[in-house]
């Protein structure tokens, strides 16, 4: 089978693709486990890096170019992993950046799944940012998404987007809204959560981290590997188990910053974690304070979407990845 | 002031800019009431027909058409009703059309008020039909909206561009989700709901009538007066009143088709009932049915928005404009 992955350089797609190469088999629309032939990483900034396997390919270009999505799905696609996206900042510094990729980008990619002869599997990779205020102190599977953040209105929209294209039989679509991912390896990104990444990856490396928000702030995180479980945890699932409701709510824990750089304290000592300065930016902080820090994830944990442990597993990961030359 | 009403061909916009002309004024942005001086009434079948007022010119166009809404709305537009759509059966037949008309036109419509140098306040008519299965007994403000149909999704796109544009500044905007309105005069459309106008305004008329749902099928109804109303009320209330949260369930009555025939007996007698004939068609049914017909109104009802009494009284409503030859 082949299978797309978008946004397939990012760090969340390369982690992917690692594991869509190692596990070799996926499931595919008619519930068939076959082989993985063939992995197609698309992205506007190049290929995943240091990953030599012959079923890899890679296809730079605009996800909001028809054109580009319409050769890339061809009529052979068995499965898309749609994981390209403007993030959070950026989407709300930009607003016709974030709709051309975010909302066009998305119903472009629909498009190109609808032509094809046989409707592929589609895993939408959403965000806990369709959530804004006002919300109740945790989020259930019940809670309506009130994003107020451009971001979160636009996965949104992509979510009821892949949703009445899974009705209407053109995919069989699944969306998961994934926690904040930590720790992410490289440089800041335009995130809005991207401080939650630096504070721990920064001091590790021995520079100093910026904090732009209150230690009391809360996220509800997920580590890079539970992420990429979760992804394709959701794509394995029977469409039965998803019905007429497509989005879904991701397991995940409720940290603070000031647990955050505690966890960090104590792993790495003293001296790494006073490199961590505060400088309040209210801009992102209205953004993180938008978001949800607490879920009750019933319906995720009922179909057995992976969890990670606490924050003190979710850093030692990142420290043996850091061993491993990761 | 200026007003644009899109879809002002439509039996809704029609009555709009009746009301409209007849109280003459209209809270504009920056919370000044102010004389109407012009009302465009923008649609792809023409004008309104029979209303000789000076203030009133008529576009016609498509709503998708981004040139035809840019002139439309030039740069001195204070306020914008927008009604026009691919109604709910016409969406589902035809998912390009809908996506077309409901998505981009929106999408277009608040491209061009962003581009003027003040926001305009805009009320946009959304529908209970954004809500599908499944759904609790009684649907509340809190109630998740989870469409069942193409047109409930673009709907909700809909709602979600108005509060991303509200939020960011580039309108004042305002989405109301309205009832099934009954009684419409004139033709079946192609909503999946126009069973509901048919089965009262045909035998009155003297022919038969199909209803293509089961007599025990509850709706959602208002009223086109109460509908009128509200759409002006959600324009006239202080943006503060909205807050961030920019989509409201409006008021109406639940009511069976077996009520409505039986009050349509009580006031028009027996012989003309018997002109309503069922004919089950399971694809009108389905859409109907996953439209909730229960609402508990908390938000809207604080806020003072309108309500019919029961469905004698709407009966009553149409019986009386029909006497009076609108």
């Amino acid at each position: 089978m082949k299978v797309v992955v978008t946004g397939g350089a990012g760090f969340l797609g390369q982690r992917l693709i690692e594991a869509l190469c190692a596990r070799g088999r996926l499931t595919d629309a008619a519930g068939r486990e076959r082989a993985i032939e063939r992995i197609v990483a698309a992205d506007a900034g190049g290929g995943p890096q240091a990953l030599d396997d012959p079923r890899l390919a890679c296809a730079r270009g605009d996800i909001a170019d028809a054109a580009f999505v319409a050769a890339l799905l061809g009529d052979d696609t068995d499965s898309v992993f749609h994981l390209a996206a403007v993030v959070s900042g950026a989407a709300e510094r930009d607003f016709d950046l974030g709709m051309r990729v975010n909302v066009d980008g998305t119903r472009g990619l629909l498009e190109a799944c609808r032509r094809q002869s046989r409707p592929p599997k589609l895993v939408f990779a959403s965000s806990v940012a369709v959530f804004g205020q006002r919300l109740p102190p945790t989020v259930t599977d019940a809670t309506t998404p009130t994003p107020q953040s451009s971001y979160g209105a636009q996965k949104l929209i992509g979510e009821l987007l892949v949703g009445d294209c899974s009705r209407r039989g053109f995919i069989d679509g699944r969306c998961v809204r994934l926690p904040t991912i930590v720790v992410r390896p490289g440089r800041p990104n335009a995130a809005a959560s991207s401080f939650a990444s630096g504070i721990i990856r920064e001091p590790l490396a021995g520079e100093a981290a910026v904090c732009p928000v209150d230690p009391a702030t809360a996220l509800w995180v997920a580590s890079p590997a539970t992420a990429v479980a979760a992804l394709l945890h959701a794509h394995e699932l029977p469409a039965a188990s998803w019905g007429p409701l497509r989005s879904l709510n991701l397991p995940g824990i409720r940290v603070t910053v000031s647990e955050m750089i505690e966890a960090l304290r104590r792993a790495a000592g003293e001296a790494v974690a006073a490199r961590i300065h505060f400088e309040p930016d209210e801009a992102v902080a209205a953004i993180v304070r938008s978001w949800p820090s607490s879920f009750d994830t019933a319906r995720a944990d009922a179909l057995r979407f992976p969890r990670d442990a606490d924050f003190a597993s979710i850093l030692s990961q990142y420290l043996r990845d850091l061993a491993g030359g990761r």
